[in-house]
């Protein structure tokens, strides 16, 4: 079935897509979806990169209950305020009552801080540096798969320290190794920067965000970190003997990410025929398809497409061959397009013979004849291109998105009406703040040039620059 | 702070070991364990190797929603009486209460089942061999950390076959693959055969398990492969097209297993002085101490220690090198030895200007003096070695708990009091396995011997033999 237009109907062609690619199904339960297996493997190489680095940065995974007391929200007054609208609550167990009911974790900072309280005694216990994947429930009125469901898996990281500065230092790492995550992994460039006051998550001090930018100019949150600082660790009573014996509370950290990076991915570099996926999140980076003829003897073909998936398997290549009987090469171009998957080498018998093989990579469908002999480095050399054209590719989109603005009455109807990144000056007035929600906008994040002399709403100074725009 | 006697008193043992290592900690719900750093490392490493076992055979990973419609349980009979009592149950979320309330996955057939009515409409969609890693809430009254808690963690496979031989071979298969995991990689010998149709998984139509026996003489089940057949596929108007055109049910099997595992590896091979870890499921496989002096540099010591360590994660042994300066060497061992670290190098200055470093292993604690230069040699076979001599041991304790007897009268009053498996024979008859219960026993699993003539209860004939114990 042939997707929706991608640039008239951006939204359908994005759920036609991840139905038709196999990537996520609807599940009979309000806004949650079923991961498939092509699309859980997305998030599998997501996953172990991340958590390579979590631990390289000298953190330790745990896992922590998935129901919280209700009570325990209600400790901190900012956070109970944030979450307690979304939250599932669970009633009976067992057959019974419960004499005080549990929510489903919609974030996990009540549950570890209860533990940490219970663990951090000395200085010595600092600093503790904890990592969680788990799943986490957040009632959603709106769902769309991937970047907005009821049930969503993601990694959240829990850190105490001595010292506000190196509360801070860590809250900004993790940021950093998520837009690192971003640019090198996902292939996609992000805007960063602080959130302001009134978006920040409930209960920290500050907020940092990365985010995407689709096409359709609106802007993908991809995940935050939080310098929690000490209200939540007065809120759980957590103290410790400091170096020099007095009781005092450590400063927090925390930070996450989730599986709506897959949606920025899918929205970021696909097209018309379907998911383009950078080589790095490929579950498959190499569809090999062996033209077969009727009436001659394929197996010649079939031995020489197995030695170069054994060859290319040597370098970590993920690569599938595609033998089945029952489809035309057309229709396996075509559906192998649509997986987004980035190489496809096309062997025939003719080509064979004289020792030649077609690539095609799947941003510019260009097909390649080379010689056999030049597989493997033309393999290694184009996974690379392709990550790297993708990268650029959508580095450009965020730019031609970026308008620099003074006043909301010169940006306001546009950014209703069209999207995109609005580069302006602000007095740091929550009421200013919330004039943009008018036009479906709101300030994505903090910036830190100062170009602009007035607020984009109101007389006074400029006191920052912000990005302004509509969100998923 | 001394750990219960292991002899006299085992279950408080299991307790305090498990705080003492920090593997898990209480959590503030009834029955929900935080499973701490070193215990999740633990799982971690299980996890990585039954996954790669699981996708070497042909699977998938996927993942289904936590919460299920309350209606989806009730589809299959004796699967709703199964699991009702135990199940914890949404009534409330997002602020409102629920049409249907919904409750958060005790296993997950129900909802995958409803997919795999989605997505099977022709024989050539068979077979689909998805496996999800998730979380699992079932409520306990008695919880015990690993053992029995009322949320765990699991993978549970789900796939459907055309045929009933090919969906009985994936069973037997992924019953193998556990079994195989338990003796090579946790190094349990365990008893494996089918659950009786009172035990069997309610639903399914046979149920393999695996057992181990713990030294107090009480089995744990490790894990069940399921026969499901068709009675789940007619449940969810699963039909598919098959190779003629005629609709049809597919063949279904399910199969799990769990944190349990951990549970095992601690009490199978743990001694007084706390856990002994298999190297191959140990997040540290050695730990260097080097005997820091007072009054003399100790950055030669440090080095040689350092240069060690590089060299033998160079063969991929996971290493941790103490120098804690707040801690005595004796503490030092002391704390690696509760931890279970199945190798210990102490390296002092004296033993460095002859080229010698003592080695212990967790199993023997005898030290040993090496040449420095034979290091690498020696880790990697004494390793070998402790992972083969924990498997032995812990046959050996199985053989000896293992007795063959005719009567329940010759072994009812042993098996309450003093646990230890009884082979015997059985007549098939459930009231005869219900009889089991007043001597706090049950059939375990059935054997393929026939040593057997009489049941163990009546005056029928055994038609086979069973092994009979108590379970955790």
């Amino acid at each position: 079935m042939v997707l929706p237009d991608i640039k008239k109907n951006f939204a359908d062609w994005y759920q036609e897509v991840i139905y038709q690619a196999e990537l996520a199904d609807q599940a009979p339960v309000r806004g949650c979806f079923v991961i498939r297996p092509y699309g859980y493997a997305i998030w599998e190489l997501i996953r172990a990169e991340l958590d390579r680095r979590i631990k390289e940065t000298g953190h330790q995974n745990a896992a922590f209950p998935l129901l919280i007391p209700e009570s325990f929200l209600k400790r901190e007054a900012e956070h109970v305020e944030g979450f307690a609208p979304e939250v599932a609550v669970v009633t009976y167990a067992g057959g019974k009552k419960l004499e005080e009911p549990l929510v489903i974790r919609p974030t996990s900072e009540t549950i570890v801080y209860y533990m940490f309280a219970k663990w951090i005694k000395s200085w010595r216990d600092l600093p503790l540096k904890i990592n969680q994947w788990a799943n986490i429930v957040r009632w959603e009125m709106r769902p769309r798969a991937f970047l907005r469901t009821t049930e969503f898996f993601w990694q959240e990281g829990h850190t105490a320290h001595e010292t506000k500065e190196e509360s801070e230092a860590e809250a900004e790492l993790m940021w950093k190794e998520y837009i690192n995550l971003a640019y090198y992994f996902l292939g996609i460039p992000v805007i960063a920067g602080l959130k302001t006051e009134q978006e920040k998550f409930p209960g920290a001090e500050k907020t940092y965000t990365f985010e995407a930018i689709m096409p359709d100019g609106k802007a993908v949150q991809m995940g935050t970190s939080h310098i929690i600082s000490q209200s939540f660790a007065k809120a759980f009573n957590m103290q410790y003997q400091d170096r020099e014996g007095n009781l005092r509370y450590p400063y927090l950290t925390s930070w996450g990410t989730t599986t709506r990076l897959i949606g920025a991915v899918i929205m970021v570099h696909g097209d018309q025929k379907g998911l383009i996926l950078p080589p790095k999140v490929a579950p498959i980076q190499l569809v090999i398809i062996p033209i077969f003829k009727k009436g001659i003897d394929n197996k010649p073909l079939l031995e020489v497409v197995e030695t170069i998936a054994a060859q290319l398997k040597q370098q970590n290549i993920r690569v599938y061959i595609d033998t089945d009987k029952h489809k035309t090469p057309g229709a396996k171009f075509y559906w192998w397009e649509l997986k987004g998957v980035p190489l496809r080498l096309e062997l025939s018998a003719r080509d064979l013979e004289k020792g030649e093989i077609v690539i095609v990579d799947r941003v510019t469908l260009e097909k390649k004849l080379i010689q056999l002999a030049q597989v493997e480095q033309e393999v290694i050399s184009l996974l690379a291109m392709v990550q790297q054209c993708l990268f650029m590719r959508a580095q450009k989109k965020l730019e031609s998105l970026w308008y620099k603005k003074e006043k909301l009455t010169n940006f306001g109807r546009a950014l209703r009406e069209k999207g995109g990144l609005y580069q302006t000056g602000w007095c740091k007035n929550p009421e200013c703040e919330n004039k943009l929600k008018e036009y479906q906008g709101s300030i994505r994040c903090l910036l830190d040039t100062h170009e602009f002399e007035q607020c984009f709403n109101c007389d006074k100074k400029s006191v920052v620059d912000v990005l302004v725009a509509k969100s998923y």
